[in-house]
C-alpha cells in the first residue's frame, strides 16, 4: 500500500525531469509491483513512455541482491532490461564502478530514453545517478533507497558522485531522479551499524528543521531502536519532507541547502583522516554535529549551553562520540595537536570551502542555523 | 580590439552561470589581456570575484602550448593558478585525461569558486568542461577555442564529454561555460586539415540556418581558403550567432537543437567504423551531410534534387566525399553491403537514437529541416 507521495519541482534541472516524485510504501513488494506495473513516465526527450516499454539498467550491490525480495524481482525482469550487481561498501564507490554501470548500458544497447534504476544504499544511489547523468550526457533515473541514510538523505536532491583519491564524493554532478520509491520494510534488513549510521542524518535533519522529530528521537528511543514500523515511517516522512523542501528551494546548493552540511565539514574530515570506510558516515556526522555545536558556543552564537547540552545528551544516549577527538583517530598515532592539524587540512580540501577560511554550518539553537567562515584557530580549539 | 560580444541566457543551467557570454576578437593577445585584466566575474556560489583573485586551472594541449603567444601567456600566470598540458589529438579525449585535469585541481587545492579555463580545440574544450562539471560537482568554466570547429561548434552550448570504448562522446554532461573568448587570429595557425575540418561545421550551419553564409562559402572560396581575416570573422560570427540562438531556445537538446546533428548520425558512424581519429570530424560530417541529403531525396522530402545538387556541388568544390561509401571505409576490407551494415550498427549505438528506428536529421531545402525516424532499409539504401 502506498503511504504518501510528494513531488519536488525544480526551476533548474535536466530535461525530462521537471520534478522528482517520491513514493512511500511500507512493503518492499509494493515498490517492485510499481516498477512492473505499466505507468506513464516522462522520457528524456519529453515524450511519454509506459513503464513496461522502458528498458532499465538495474544497479544494486551484493548485500541488497542477496535479499530474497530483491533477488526474486531481479530474476523476473524482462529480457529488454539488464541488471548489474556491484560490490557492497564505501570502498566500491569508485569511478571504475560508475564506468562499469555505463559499460553495462552500452553493451545492452541502451539509449537516452532508457532508465537507470539504483536499488541500494547511498553508495549505489549516488553511483547509479552519476552513471545516468554521464551516459550519453543523461539518461532516465529512478532510485529505490534501501538504507535509512539513502532514504532520508542521499537519494533526495540530485547530488551524484563517487570518491576519488581518498576524498569522498570528490567528483560528481547534479542530476535529480525522476522517481524515488521508499519502502520502510527495507530498514528491517539493515545491519545495526548501518541503521545507526542513517539515524545520525535523521538527528541532523531534526536539529535543522524538525522539532517534533527531535522529540521523537529523544522520547521514543525504544521504538526507534527496535525499528517499530510506524516510527520508521514517521522518521522517514518527516526527514524526507524537510529535505525535499530545502532542495526544492535551492537545488544547486548556492544558499540554504548548505545548511544540510551541518556536521559534515567536521564529519568528512574525520572520514578522510581515519581512512574511507573506517568510521561510518553517520558516526562521523554525529561527531561533526557535536563539534559544530561546540564551535557555535565558542563563537558566542548561542545564548547559553542549553541547546548544545540537549544535542550532546541525545547523541550520547544513542552512543555517539561528542568528544573533541573521535576514538578512530587514535590509530593515526599522532599527538592531539597533530591530529587536529590533520583534520583541519582535510577540511580545507573539502568541496564546500572557499580558498581561505573554512565555511562552517553552526546553530544558535534548534531550527536556527548560521553559515559562516571560521578562523583556523577556532576550529583547532574545538578539535584539540 | 573586441569585435562583438553576445550573451546566451539559459532557463535551466548550473549555478553561477545564468548565461554564457561570448567575446569576439581578431587578435590572440586581446584574449590574454582580458584574462589578465581585473574584471568582475560571477562565482559559483553567486558572489562576485575579480578576475585577478580567481584561481584558474588552465588546460591546453602540446600543439597549442607550442604557439609563442600561448607559451608566453602560460609562463606569466600568477602562482595561485596552474596549467596542465595534455597530448594533442582525438586519441587524447579519454576519461583518464579528464581525471588528470581534476587531479591537477585537487593537488593545487582548487575549490568550487576556482575556474577551469580550456585553451584549445574541441577535444580540450570538451574535456576541460567535463572536468569542471565533475570537480566537486561543478566549478567555474571559461573556454578559449583555438580551432574553427571549437569556435563555431564545440565551445558553444554546454555539451561536455570524452570518448569511451571507441564511441565518440559516449560520456559527458551539459555544463555551459560562463565566458567564451574567440580570437580569429588563432585560425591562422591551424594545419590545413584541421581548418578544413571546421569548415564542414560551418557548411552545416549554413545549410541549417544561414543562407548568406552558404553564399559566402560558395562564392568566396578563395578568401575562405586563404583565411582572409575579415572572411574568417564573418564566418565565425554568423555560425556562432546561429548556434547561440538554437542552444538558447533548447539547451538540453529536447527538440530544435537536434537539428544541429545534421550530418552527424552518419558522420559519427563513419568515425566509429573507420576508427577514432582516422577521418577528421569535419570530413565525416561533410560526408554525413551528403548522405542526409541523399536520404531526404530518397524519402521524397524534397521537391526535386536541386537543393541536394547545390549541397553536393559545394561539398565537392571543397574536396569532400559525397559518395555512398567514404574512401576511409575501404580499409575495413568488407563488401559494400557488409560495410553498410557495419555503419548501420554503429548508428544504432549512437546516443541520439531511440530503441528502434534511427532518428535522422533531414532537409526539405535550405533552412527547412526535418527530424524523423527512418527505417533500416532506407538507411542501408543510401550507404551501399
Amino acid at each position: 500500500m502506498q503511504h504518501e507521495s510528494m513531488k519536488i519541482p525544480y526551476s533548474a534541472v535536466h530535461p525530462g525531469t521537471e520534478a522528482t516524485e517520491i513514493f512511500f510504501y511500507n512493503d518492499c513488494k509494493d515498490v517492485f509491483e510499481t516498477l512492473k506495473k505499466g505507468r506513464e513516465v516522462l522520457a528524456y526527450d519529453g515524450s511519454f513512455l509506459r513503464t513496461e516499454e522502458i528498458r532499465r539498467v538495474y544497479v544494486t550491490d551484493t548485500n541488497v541482491a542477496a535479499l530474497p525480495q530483491v533477488h526474486q524481482f531481479l530474476e523476473s525482469i524482462p529480457d529488454s532490461s539488464v541488471s548489474i550487481v556491484l560490490d557492497a561498501g564505501e570502498e566500491a564507490k569508485t569511478f571504475e564502478n560508475v564506468l562499469k554501470i555505463v559499460t553495462k548500458a552500452i553493451d545492452a544497447g541502451m539509449t537516452r530514453t532508457s532508465v537507470f534504476t539504483g536499488i541500494g544504499g547511498g553508495v549505489i544511489t549516488d553511483m547509479t545517478a552519476m552513471a545516468a547523468s554521464l551516459f550519453k550526457r543523461g539518461a532516465g533515473l529512478e532510485l529505490v533507497p534501501t538504507t535509512l541514510l539513502a532514504m532520508v538523505d542521499a537519494s533526495i536532491g540530485g547530488k551524484t558522485g563517487c570518491d576519488f583519491q581518498n576524498y569522498k564524493n570528490m567528483i560528481g554532478t547534479f542530476y535529480p531522479a525522476s522517481r524515488i520509491f521508499m519502502a520502510t520494510e527495507f530498514l528491517q534488513f539493515l545491519p545495526e551499524k548501518e541503521y545507526k549510521s542513517g539515524l545520525a542524518e535523521v538527528v541532523k535533519m531534526a536539529m535543522l528543521y524538525a522539532p517534533k522529530l527531535f522529540m521523537i528521537l529523544s522520547e521514543q528511543k525504544d521504538a526507534v531502536d527496535r525499528r517499530d514500523p510506524e516510527t520508521l515511517m514517521d522518521m522517514v516522512l518527516r526527514s524526507s519532507r524537510s529535505k525535499a523542501a530545502v532542495v526544492e528551494r535551492d537545488l544547486m546548493e548556492s544558499g540554504e541547502r548548505k545548511q544540510l552540511n551541518l556536521g559534515h565539514t567536521f564529519g568528512h574530515a574525520l572520514e578522510t583522516c581515519a581512512g574511507l570506510g573506517v568510521v561510518t558516515h553517520g558516526d562521523a556526522v554525529a561527531w561533526g554535529c557535536a563539534r559544530a555545536m561546540e564551535l557555535s558556543c565558542r563563537l558566542g552564537l548561542t545564548e547559553d549551553d542549553s541547546w548544545k547540552n540537549d544535542v550532546f545528551a541525545l547523541l550520547e544516549r544513542y552512543g555517539w562520540c561528542t568528544e573533541p577527538q573521535h576514538p578512530a583517530l587514535s590509530a593515526l598515532k599522532l599527538s592531539r595537536e597533530e591530529t587536529a592539524a590533520r583534520l583541519l587540512a582535510a577540511m580545507k580540501n573539502d568541496k564546500k570551502n572557499k580558498d581561505k577560511n573554512i565555511c562552517c554550518i553552526l546553530q544558535r539553537e534548534m531550527n536556527s542555523t548560521v553559515i559562516q567562515d571560521v578562523k583556523d584557530e577556532d576550529i583547532l580549539a574545538v578539535l584539540a
